[in-house]
């Protein structure tokens, strides 16, 4: 794995579905989003940008792919995507779905009160149509 | 420009810096922090992965290029790069120069008390120096 160690907040806010190419797609466990987590696995990365040209092409294809999958099992009027970093400065990257009346709607999910963990049935359900969504 | 037409709100709250090959690059006019957008000059576009996968590659090489300016421009501690949309629904992406101290950090800037518009000076001085970083 070159090195890469996942920082440890990321891997207490959030568990891994699977690894893609580049980057490990993880859930956040907070439930009041449906809300997912892309970390590449290179060691010592903060921007997007530090990335190696390849890296950054292959990240560009599993935001996308994970963006299409988040919408389509979600139905959300809006992915929101980003990658902040301020706290937590190993790279990664929020995908969200959003929809009108959601919690802080319009406003953005990070730093808006606090998470609210999942059921184990839940967040299985979902972690299985985002697969299922991934490989159609 | 194939049926592209700047959105009103993001027209009133920014300027054009410069068309790259596929996005408008604009500055917010909010000298509270460097801030700039990119605006795929695409019409009908809401979400990144609804863009042609050439102009999704091409989306990532401009946002890269000018993440990096943004960052060797204001030597932040950290870029934060986000697609939200869920006010303004016409596709673009935020580049923020974000250091801790300023107005809100950690926390996003989005949604974050009122804008504080640039003196012409200020806001030239800071255009100028992200394009002699981008053609750097």
């Amino acid at each position: 794995m070159s090195g890469f160690e996942l920082d440890q907040r990321l891997a207490r806010d959030s568990d891994l579905i699977v690894s893609l190419g580049l980057c490990q797609l993880r859930i956040m466990n907070d439930s009041r989003w449906p809300w997912l987590m892309l970390v590449p696995e290179r060691p010592g990365m903060s921007e997007i940008f530090d990335l190696e040209p390849l890296d950054q092409s292959q990240l560009s294809v599993e935001v996308n792919m994970v963006g299409a999958a988040l919408k389509a099992v979600t139905q959300a009027e809006k992915i929101n995507i980003g990658a902040l970093g301020n706290i937590v400065r190993q790279l990664h990257i929020h995908l969200i779905a959003r929809s009108a009346g959601d919690q802080n709607w319009p406003g953005p999910v990070w730093g808006f009160g606090r998470s609210e963990p999942y059921d184990d049935h839940q967040r299985q359900l979902f972690v299985r149509k985002i697969l299922e969504a991934l490989s159609s």
